[in-house]
């Protein structure tokens, strides 16, 4: 036999994606988005439109039971769907849980499970409408989708960015990151010996950006009372340079980021620097803040301007000029997508 | 530690559900119908409303990659969720597809599986909108979800049958059952020696409605042309006896089921006799046929008999005189749900 046999790393996740739906075209007069954005867009009324994203949550891919309690793995699981929703400029309101389990896990873990769930669906303010609840060989694998709705004109799409909007963000980047390297630490030494104690003291703010990350639903809503609508718009979950470069391609622009301007948060920073990385690289690689990333015309920027929750970090420019970093010395570094690739482990 | 531990298997799939749910309140206006039904009901205008249905298929629990080709599972993963919608007398538009894929599998079998999501998507005229796709540490995890819409007076629930109702069946039951114990006993003779090949002649109609079973979206069509709503609906995926039971519990009703009634498809029947199965116990407890199961008023039995499709196989019984199948002898045998759970392997 000489079938052709090719590796799922060759192609990596966007990669696979792109290559096996590219077949696929759609007839729907409702499906005003496929494939390709934070969530999907169905047309429901002259005005309105229904966003719909969906996400895995592997147990040993996406999560570690040993340093994640199983309440904040259901808070966020929640909380990373209705971010996608978000970052269409759209308001979350219903979620579907699905999990299949393997029997190792006693009804009291799942208990706690959807407990957390039911905490992130008060704080956003989504309902759990449905699910699948199966059983599973391997541990624990969640999917969830999130349902939100949305002005159609409103919707912020990857794609809409223009040369000369501002590029900004919420809240602070890098912090999920570090917390993590922090837990995996402290996962070590109580493997090397599990008499002693976890010591996360001091380190409560980036653990919770990593075990609890909120979706930034307070941002969709300051954006409506400021009437800015971003000409694009994605969330941070796989670090700032991947996010930047999906707007630029989505986009057709290139872009300026500047180091300088990246927000990050002091006890971030101290840790990253603990730890010998460098913050600013945290923040460009590191994903999981699920902070969002989004452009705005020059045009709004008095109405943004010294709001403490949204910061710009850099410009779009034409596509010919490329998408670049700025260090703190001014040089121009290409940008590179170096996000989790879980096909790349 | 006295920690108490429940293990799942005490509750069963859909008793661990309602568990696990019971305290999930629902708060958004547009939200119809949650948990409890074939798919979720979200209102979108004065008369429309979203139907949203969500399943998991995992390799190991829901198919066996030895017998189920790729393709054919492509298929059967967008027909089952498409059957969903169809079960609340709505019609199917818009699916997402999440795939957790381990690295065993090069791209041509992804390709393969792709084609066959394409074929059905034609088949059903549903877009394919979205999706997630990560690795995992064990085989093929599929999770889809299905978007619909439906004039929301015409929705049907499992909740709404009444006294007096006729029940009624789409197509033939049974196949899917016996066309896997064909499969079965085919695996087992190549298991013991691979240079057999399977001998599946004279089987090809029970393989199929094992392998590649289809949505009644047809049925559907038809009940909108005759002008008929069905007073409940559920789509037979976990056999006849289970599947009405579920319409008797939600409708608060009992009713008679009738032996002789069942439609059931010669090559089924024969070939269940050969593997000295009863025809009536793999439809009623078989599954996975994915025909529809409902009742209508009397009033509306003119306008269905004698359609080749619909079979009226029993009738609705005030709660108090229970829910009983009636077989060829006239006895009266308490139905029981003996259908396929997970948990309980």
């Amino acid at each position: 036999m000489d079938e052709k046999r090719t590796e799922l790393d060759r192609l990596g996740e966007f990669g696979l994606i792109d290559h096996l739906t590219s077949k696929f075209t759609t007839k729907q007069a409702s499906t005003t988005l496929g494939i390709g954005d934070d969530a999907a867009v169905i047309r429901i009324s002259d005005t309105e439109s229904m966003l719909v994203s969906t996400d895995f949550l592997i147990e040993g891919v996406h999560f570690n039971l040993m340093y994640m309690p199983l309440k904040h793995l259901g808070f966020k699981a929640v909380a990373v769907n209705v971010s996608d929703i978000c970052a269409m400029n759209g308001k979350p309101e219903q979620i579907t849980v699905s999990m299949a389990v393997s029997s190792k896990f006693p009804v009291e873990a799942l208990e706690e499970l959807y407990e957390g769930i039911q905490i992130a669906c008060e704080a956003y303010g989504v309902d759990l409408v449905g699910g699948d609840t199966t059983a599973s060989y391997s541990g624990l694998t969640l999917s969830i989708t999130a349902i939100g709705r949305a002005e159609t004109e409103k919707i912020a799409y990857r794609s809409g960015a223009k040369e000369n909007d501002l590029l900004i963000a919420s809240g602070d980047l890098g912090g999920a990151y570090v917390g993590l390297q922090v837990l995996e630490r402290e996962k070590q030494v109580f493997q090397a010996n599990p008499n002693i104690q976890p010591d996360l003291d001091g380190h409560d703010y980036i653990v919770q950006r990593q075990l609890k990350p909120e979706a930034r639903v307070d941002i969709i809503e300051y954006l409506k009372e400021l009437d800015v609508v971003p000409t694009s718009m994605i969330d941070i979950s796989d670090g700032l340079a991947s996010e930047v470069l999906h707007i630029c391609k989505a986009s057709k622009v290139g872009c300026r980021l500047y180091d300088e301007k990246i927000p990050i948060d002091g006890k971030t920073s101290m840790t990253a620097i603990e730890f010998n990385l460098d913050p600013a690289t945290c923040a460009l690689n590191g994903g999981e803040d699920y902070e969002l990333l989004f452009t705005i015309s020059q045009s709004d920027w008095d109405k943004i301007k010294g709001n403490p929750h949204m910061t710009p970090i850099g410009h779009i420019t034409d596509a010919a000029d490329g998408a670049y970093f700025v260090d703190k010395n001014g040089s121009a570094i290409e940008l590179r997508a170096q996000g989790w690739d879980h096909f790349e482990q």
